[in-house]
């Protein structure tokens, strides 16, 4: 008998009839002679609704509450799954993070999965039961509630699909990966197959569909996963490990990060170890940073520069104020930047794709601030206004509209 | 250093400013040198909105899953609570029944506490945190979460009370505990100490104010209980042991319990065994009966009448089926009945207190349709209709009020 685990989204499950809707799909699949795992996230806006009363009553919330206040977004929706299916007559059973025992680091807010304890969710599946687990949370050792960061709900699907052995439907309102962002750039295409790796790169530059940790699991314990629509049955993307006919296309996609912020150390002594002791010091807050560049001074200074999003300012400030403090210098802060790149494991062996990319944002008159690359994929900071035009620019060059 | 558990029931968190209202007496019994535990219920009709977006995705949900997704409510409400007091620079820190180690049976929706595990609680404690508690929730052994029935939160406070030994603070959005109810008897008056056993008594024949259960635990372990008004600082009831002092009022007070239903088996078997074949099938159903009545015919069969709460009759009328079915019989069922009791400790000394009873509801043309008796209670089933005047003229016949 077959595994399958369905994840469904926020918008999947927003109101009772979709919820009646998403149980109908999981019975398909049950009745079709599968076991079947459900993973949900939290209805609607509703995580977003929780913030916003958390921030009613304090301006900067303890992270170890705020986890277990929006933990409770997922467990309203377990809970409703479960008794869908019984409406129809199936046997279904809801877990929380922490009733399968789904252990995480003690990193509030931006968790990392350590382990799962599959032992219950295979005896309810051998009972014939299906299986709700709430995705996007976990514990600590402790017990303590902890959430894996927005989209985290693909962390739990991935992760159990590694633990059980099965294949991933992540069920969501698109139709599947995009070679772009079709709000923004209306001839995109519906990308069929696309590498892990790709849609690593994809993720960690902006494309909304999966989280980059999701991906990165399922791509370590080879777990297919599939994005598709929740209205409809038509196929979406399935997201796999890399074949050679991957390798013709040089472009997959492309993705538009907004609302970088820049920050610039200035003038702080040049000596090794420096770098480390800055970067140690932002990571210890579960801070990424993107674009490091550094540039030794004539005085014996250097000065650095990193992106981060700009929702980790408020975080980021008092650690920048530390450190300047300890070493020296100063700070200045670049808001509205974005970044678009263009991703492709063609990339590798084809030759000119840069030259492309810069061509195609010089001829819009986009001015480039800053370039990273990496084998399959190339990044162009600009500014935060000519970030749409930047999109339609880039995936126009490459040839992938419709 | 004494230590304080102050209990703040829906009304009172219902909205950001009154949670911040709580968390400012919370704070004032932590300054005054106390450690504080607070338990907390879910916020205003977060508990029957939950309930009612249940019903709407399934007509008769899973237990289970009911309590799964209920305890969502105090879930939100401890956090909330811990930001407030983080927000006035409070270290607070807020833990779920399951965090705490709160083990139930695995009765879900009236879930009987079997232990607490203090010792998380107390370190958090002796590191000078304020710890809030999520009131009416539990977990079983296996981990699944219980919640302990409506007023659950009255029973978390007392049990913690016991565990930890201190003083309990209950507020709430009345003043205390009323010689009958304010709403239906206008010159009722608030009782200053009132004794276990009466407060019990008063509980089980419908004073709302607490849980009979809860109260049956604060004599159990002598935890003293202080009902009293989150909306001012005026002192309530206090709920302690027996003194002597109590026993020269003949009648503490008086209570209601409407939407009562009879059930009567008709012409089963008059045999040994028979009665508790049919109690324990119904306490099976942890369906409280009430005021039994057993006839024996003429042709060696029995009628046996008992009510039960209205609420109950769903889960109680399958299994009077099958018990029609095993016995012989038939079953009727009354509905719109109604219980008024009179109740206190000085009942065991003093005489003709039934006879006054009995002659108030007569004087207002009330038919007693049963009577049943504790050492310190004179229970009187009457027509529903009938309620609201025989609270009053009972009141009233014993000079109860201001």
């Amino acid at each position: 008998m077959a595994l399958i685990l369905q994840k469904f989204g926020g918008t999947s499950v927003a109101t009772a009839e979709k919820i009646h809707a998403a149980a109908a799909k999981v019975i398909a699949a049950k009745t079709a002679g599968n076991q079947v795992v459900v993973v949900v996230s939290a209805m609607g806006h509703t995580t977003d609704e929780l913030l916003d009363l958390a921030k009613e009553i304090c301006s900067n919330p303890p992270k170890r509450e705020l986890d277990q206040l929006l933990a409770t977004g997922e467990q309203v929706t377990i809970a409703l799954i479960a008794m869908a299916l019984h409406a129809q007559g199936h046997e279904a059973i809801s877990f929380t993070g922490g009733q399968i025992g789904l252990l995480t680091d003690n990193a509030h807010s931006k968790a990392r999965i350590r382990d799962i304890d599959k032992k219950r969710i295979q005896t309810e599946l051998d009972h014939g039961k299906i299986v709700i687990v709430a995705g996007f949370q976990g514990v600590t050792e402790s017990g303590d509630v902890t959430t894996l960061g927005r989209g985290g709900s693909n962390a739990t699907l991935v992760a159990l699909g590694a633990v059980l052995g099965g294949v991933c439907e992540n069920f969501t309102d698109v139709d599947g990966v995009f070679t772009a962002d079709p709000r923004i750039v209306k001839n995109a295409r519906k990308i069929d197959r696309i590498s892990y790796d790709e849609m690593m790169e994809l993720s960690s530059v902006g494309a909304g569909v999966l989280q980059t940790r999701a991906v990165e699991f399922a791509k370590k314990y080879n777990v297919p996963i599939h994005v598709r629509n929740a209205g409809h049955d038509r196929p979406g993307t399935w997201i796999v490990a890399e074949t050679k006919a991957m390798e013709h296309v040089v472009v997959a996609g492309c993705a538009l990060k907004k609302d970088l912020t820049r920050i610039t150390l200035k003038n702080i002594p040049d000596r090794p170890g420096i770098v480390a002791r800055i970067f140690t010091a932002v990571a210890e807050h579960n801070i990424v940073v993107d674009d490091i560049i550094q540039n030794v001074m004539d005085d014996n200074t250097a000065n650095i520069s990193f992106t981060v999003e700009h929702g980790d300012l408020a975080d980021l400030k008092p650690v920048v104020d530390r450190l300047i403090v300890e070493l020296g210098g100063s700070a200045t802060y670049e808001k509205d930047l974005a970044k678009v790149s263009a991703v492709g494991v063609g990339m590798k062996q084809a030759a000119g794709v840069a030259g492309t990319m810069f061509s195609a944002l010089a001829q819009a008159g986009i001015n480039i601030q800053n370039i990273s690359t990496s084998e399959i994929r190339i990044s162009c900071t600009v500014a935060r206004q000519d970030a749409d035009r930047a999109l339609q620019a880039v995936h126009a060059a490459f040839g992938l509209g419709n």
